[in-house]
């Protein structure tokens, strides 16, 4: 798996890399159960938050108990709207049908995804780099950030799939060589989240503990992964325990709600069985010292669409 | 799909049939889309229920508005560990494995259900007869009954799959030959019911309107479709009215409670995301006579594991 630093620069062109740490304290994708189901997670949210920022005291220990923290209208009505509109719009552009940035439902050519959408969308890109979320995001990570992945979600009413239990972290550094836990992702719900329309659940006090995972990545398993993940989901065995410690929230509410949430808490969803769709826009925001390197658990990165690399003025490029 | 009456008796043996009503109201598994998405039902619940019963006036009038209705703490804490106990017993006996009532997971071997659970369990069939439950669906029926159903169903952790919208009736009618909706499913928890572990979701008032569904019924269709339903589920734009209409409600409570609802009641089912199994015993009553024909929608019955044909006893065979 070891990369040397030459090889990675000419495979990659002109971006920043950092020496890749090949003690790997996170391992993943293995070929064996490992000898412990959970693993300590070393970087520290008490020493990493900042006090400096728009979060209240109480909502920087909620999210560094919890792993999330959720605020209902952060957006208003006419930005919920425009929102809406554009994810519309950007939805329904032919020239997006199967680009390799567009993920469809597993059974239809229903879009599920869009990824990249900061550079499709002026709008979108507007609201990735808001000073409130921006704000919020950088007190939590206590260092700047920029974006490593960007999406719209759009899952439609009846037909739109759930997810299984995930950590993001597990994804990022197996496939996208993340090396440490300082990623922070934004969900934006467009449209109101009910009991039945497969909103996000999450596992509170997941993010404190490493779920290593069996099994070796494919090649290329983003094509797979993305509609049903097979590869990098935690053995039952850890996902028990850690319920059992922390239990299940799904933090439902109106349109234009803002969940924040530690790369590493656990997640996932039911399908939607409600008539309408459920539509969100999702930021992920990593500490700009803690760049993506090679993969600690796959054979090559996956495509710039998934896990962006900025050039040395943290320009998005793409 | 005529069949004479001695033609009948030969096949089914010695068993009562009523003569049946060829000119049919509920059509269903049609070639072609039909021309209205809801059709009127005939059989009107305020005529029907009796005021002679164990539920008060306005327990029968939530049923007859919504289409069911939750008793919570319908077990005692000793009947629900005696039945979980029941239930242990038979889904882990060797004899039951690879049976044609057994039911297993549309992906593994794991058994999702177990049907003519009175025939197979002395403690089951006290539960099906027993005067609380019997009183309150004999109310709710207006008449003696039979059973023409029973199951427990087991949604392990994690691994419990869902179900779409459907309406029983639906099914029953078109493949067990039920004339007209005048049954009623009676299901008891044996497990707490949460938004997690994917209990069941009704549309209230969807009872009051047939939907025809579109396909023909393939031959032994049971088979596929206790695992996962294909043939015999609503149109989109029909549910969507629907839900438009009355909502959605997932009733949740402790284990022991009773959830009684009309046979053309819409429900479905979330996946179980929680690590503990979900669990729940389901008798199915039809009234007396309301007995069941040849099918409306299929070359020939199902087996009598899934629809049970009295003999002139009542008394239950299989």
């Amino acid at each position: 798996m070891y990369v040397e630093a030459s090889r990675r620069a000419e495979l990659h062109g002109d971006r920043i890399f950092t020496t890749p740490a090949r003690q790997d304290p996170y391992p993943s994708r293995l070929s064996a159960p490992p000898p412990k189901r959970l693993l300590p997670r070393h970087e520290s949210l008490a020493q990493q938050i900042s006090k400096n920022g728009p979060l209240t005291p109480t909502q920087c220990a909620d999210f560094e108990r919890d792993g999330f923290l959720f605020e209902e209208s952060f957006l208003g009505a006419d930005d919920i709207a425009l929102f809406q509109q554009e994810l519309d719009r950007l939805l329904s552009r032919d020239a997006f049908r199967g680009r390799e940035f567009t993920i469809t439902e597993p059974d239809s050519a229903a879009i599920r995804s869009l990824f990249a959408v900061h550079f499709l969308s002026t709008a979108f890109k507007k609201l990735a780099f808001d000073p409130r979320l921006l704000g919020r995001v950088e007190q939590l990570l206590g260092g700047q950030a920029y974006i490593h992945q960007s999406r719209i979600n759009y899952k439609p009413g009846f037909v739109g799939k759930g997810f299984d239990w995930h950590s993001d972290f597990e994804t990022w550094h197996a496939e996208d060589g993340m090396p440490a836990m300082r990623a922070i992702s934004a969900s934006i719900v467009l449209t109101d989240n009910t009991p039945f329309n497969g909103p996000l659940m999450l596992i509170p006090g997941s993010h404190q503990f490493f779920v290593p995972c069996v099994g070796e990545t494919p090649e290329d398993n983003y094509r797979q992964s993305l509609k049903k993940q097979r590869i990098g989901t935690p053995p039952e065995e850890a996902l028990r325990e850690l319920i059992d410690r922390g239990g299940i929230q799904a933090p439902t509410g109106a349109a234009g709600s803002l969940l924040l949430f530690d790369c590493n808490t656990l997640h996932g969803s039911q399908p939607n069985m409600s008539p309408q769709p459920r539509s969100n826009v999702f930021f992920v925001y990593n500490r700009r010292d803690n760049l993506c390197t090679e993969p600690y658990g796959a054979a090559k990165p996956r495509p710039e669409f998934l896990a962006h690399r900025p050039d040395k003025n943290w320009t998005p490029i793409m």
